[in-house]
């Protein structure tokens, strides 16, 4: 019967210091969440799969987990697949659940669901589980938590810069200073396409222009002209490639680059209200910056493009992201309902926080105090000082064993307990405890009144 | 591409309220947990298949949710169980992870491929879903979470006596009086059943005591009779079937009725020296209660066993349950690990909470102060003291639209929110708010600062 127990690629097992860590950091943006208004819900881990299935495309349908029927599935497959045996034809019939791809569809379909339950403009945020089939990677794993806030129902502006606070809240609060919260609008890319006659070609062009970065101007351009966009249409898109500079500047080159595109200039209009009132309210650790190179998902998002950028001191990815986008609910037969939302990468922020030895000290120092158990009569007498130590919210408890001393000690130092308290013959006689500081190694005599008194 | 959308049965949406008193029952359990000593692990959510099978029996094996493996799963399947067109012979071919099915064996497999990092004795808990194919019924569901807290390495008595404890805390806190926590011990029921001769009867003669409540002392004798056990044998369990009082009272009869048991008397042992610490320590608002009827799951349980009753104005079964097991980690090759957890039924104690209306008026009061729009100027003056609210920790939204204030106040009083705040052209001209108390309708101007201090 004995195995050598393990977990599925892909997964993991947190220890109570990185469940300790985890909660820190879920804490942190749960509670920006509920400051700017957002509600929560929960939805099941997995979905009926026609939910799911088709909504990410071939690769995502790839990547959905399915989940076997119950029972003796096979007496409803589907008869030619099964012949053929063909797996992909064949897994409709005997899986109808998968789980969980993504926050998104969920919330998409809960607010269809329920529309009739819910305050329009709904602000909810989730905080849950996904999970995907992905070749496991280096900070990609078959499980992992989203956190996404969303409001749905109106097309106002101000969200726009409320979540630009939100992001500086969360950010400013876990003491990760140095974040660069990116900006773009989907308007901004198709009145560049527009400009330079390539309106058709959106995709590919923002494709392109995405990898500025990190193949330069030359490589960019040489992709445009394969993928069919005219050295014309090149040519007036140099001032593009040189933007850089303030948000305000930035925004006067485009001014004159989309000045013949009337999607453009509200893309521009967008941008300036946001900045414009970012610079009014003031950002506490953040800074804003556009990036008309920005993408992420243009299929989607239809107004704003969000992406937040880790300290430059670190290497890694984005932390975040998020935008606009009118349609969502489209998909389960809700029309003209416009959202806007943003989330926050988790495992990333963990991993930037753990680089910079940002997570406070005592996120870990769950039990301020072990009672040394000297014996039955002692742990009783220990007890009832911890029943009034827990009454207090003080995290207390008591060696279960009259083990050895060092035995003891030991544990305390391992498992990082501040304090520890003695109770032997003397201190049962005199009605007192004896308290020592770990750190220190000072130890104190004192009443059951002084020692809560002193952990408090 | 528009469907009707729908959850899975047996799966729920949980709405802003239900998650608020779902996470208010959460956070209640989770800050006993951490005072009583107790660290938080998280495991995956779905182990591989090998990990769970075989570990609940048939029944169980059948109620766990398979996952059917990614890409051509079919060129692995099984041939002989293909052909055949075997279900049950065919999944583990297709198959090779599965959903937690409860998080006892996560936690087994957790110590033992853990051992060299974990400090024993090892005080964890763990709140996550669980996933089961059970019918759905009425408080029955596919998902729901599960909230234990389990020491291993350790086989101190103390454990049972800060396990009451920890149930009295956390019931106390709820405000939920009146609840019973009975116990019980495996020892006792194996010397009653070697007293009449029954020992290899254990389960079949405990399966009948546990029915003493439904149908009464006459047909749990004619069950035991049917089963095989002795009339001699049941003759010797009158006192048994009688046995009432208090806990010290049982204990007496039982010394009387084990006189001839050893284990019998260890059991006896064990149940005096945890009624008398508990005697000692005193319990805040919970009874504890001897019921020798009490099995739960024997074939698990060693020593104690705990099972915890709703108060009895309520029709509810068990809100709670747990007890000693030796040899947990054995399924996983670790041997002599003593064990002892309890856990609590969340859903049950919600639908107990909300019957007898025990939760906080204050649980869904998310949002404190609602800022009515007026306009973009307006709003963002008002955003400027959102921000400083928001600082303060303060729950704080501005509503995204300029739309009618009916409106507006309509969204307001369906959200709960007991303050709004109006700025109009007089409030930016003179710099003031207009703080609006929604449930007695007085109206006050106030500074910015003045607003801070009377939300605080």
């Amino acid at each position: 019967m004995a195995q050598k127990p393990s977990i599925p690629k892909g997964t993991r097992d947190f220890n109570p210091e990185q469940v300790a860590k985890r909660n820190y950091i879920f804490n942190t943006i749960r509670n920006a969440f509920l400051t700017f208004g957002f509600q929560p819900i929960e939805t099941p881990s997995f979905e009926n799969s026609d939910t799911l299935m088709g909504k990410y495309g071939d690769e995502g349908d790839r990547l959905i987990f399915k989940i076997l029927n119950s029972g003796d599935y096979l007496s409803k497959a589907d008869k030619i697949a099964y012949d053929e045996k063909d797996s992909t034809k064949l897994t409709s019939s005997i899986s109808e659940k998968a789980l969980r791809y993504d926050l998104t569809v969920p919330f998409a379909r809960y607010v269809v669901q329920h529309q009739n339950e819910i305050e329009f403009p709904f602000k909810r945020y989730q905080i849950q589980p996904v999970w995907r089939a992905d070749r496991p990677q280096k900070g990609r794993f078959r499980e992992f938590y989203q956190c996404d806030a969303d409001v749905v129902g109106s097309d106002s502006l101000w969200q726009e810069v409320e979540f630009i606070q939100l992001y500086d809240a969360v950010f400013s609060e876990l003491n990760l200073e140095g974040v660069t919260i990116k900006v773009n609008n989907r308007k901004i890319l198709s009145g560049i396409a527009e400009v330079i006659g390539a309106s058709d070609k959106l995709i590919d062009f923002t494709v392109a222009l995405d990898k500025l970065d990190k193949i330069g101007e030359e490589k960019v351009k040489e992709e445009m002209i394969n993928k069919g966009i005219s050295q014309e249409g090149i040519t007036k898109l140099q001032l593009l490639f040189s933007l850089s500079g303030s948000f305000e500047s930035q925004i006067e080159s485009l001014k004159s680059i989309l000045d013949s595109s009337e999607e453009g200039k509200k893309g521009i209009n967008e941008l300036s209200f946001i900045n414009n009132a970012i610079k009014e309210l003031g950002l506490l650790t953040t800074t804003l910056q556009l990036d008309v190179t920005l993408a992420r998902g243009l299929n989607y998002y239809t107004g704003a493009i969000f992406e937040v950028a880790a300290p430059k001191t670190v290497n890694m990815g984005s932390i975040g992201g998020g935008g606009r986008y009118d349609d969502l609910t489209s998909i389960f037969g809700m029309n003209h309902v416009s959202g806007v939302g943003i989330s926050f990468g988790l495992d990333r922020i963990y991993l930037v926080l753990e680089e910079l030895g940002l997570f406070p000290e005592t996120v870990n120092k769950n039990v301020k105090v072990l009672f040394i158990n000297f014996g039955d009569k002692e742990s009783l007498f220990s007890l009832k000082a911890i029943k009034q130590l827990r009454a207090q919210g003080i995290n207390a408890e008591l060696y279960p064993d009259s083990a050895k001393m060092k035995k003891q000690m030991n544990y305390a130092n391992k498992r990082n307990i501040p304090f520890v308290v003695l109770v032997g013959d003397e201190e049962l006689k005199s009605n007192n405890y004896t308290l020592k500081d770990m750190t220190s190694g000072e130890q104190f005599k004192v009443t059951q009144i002084e020692l809560i008194n002193r952990l408090k």
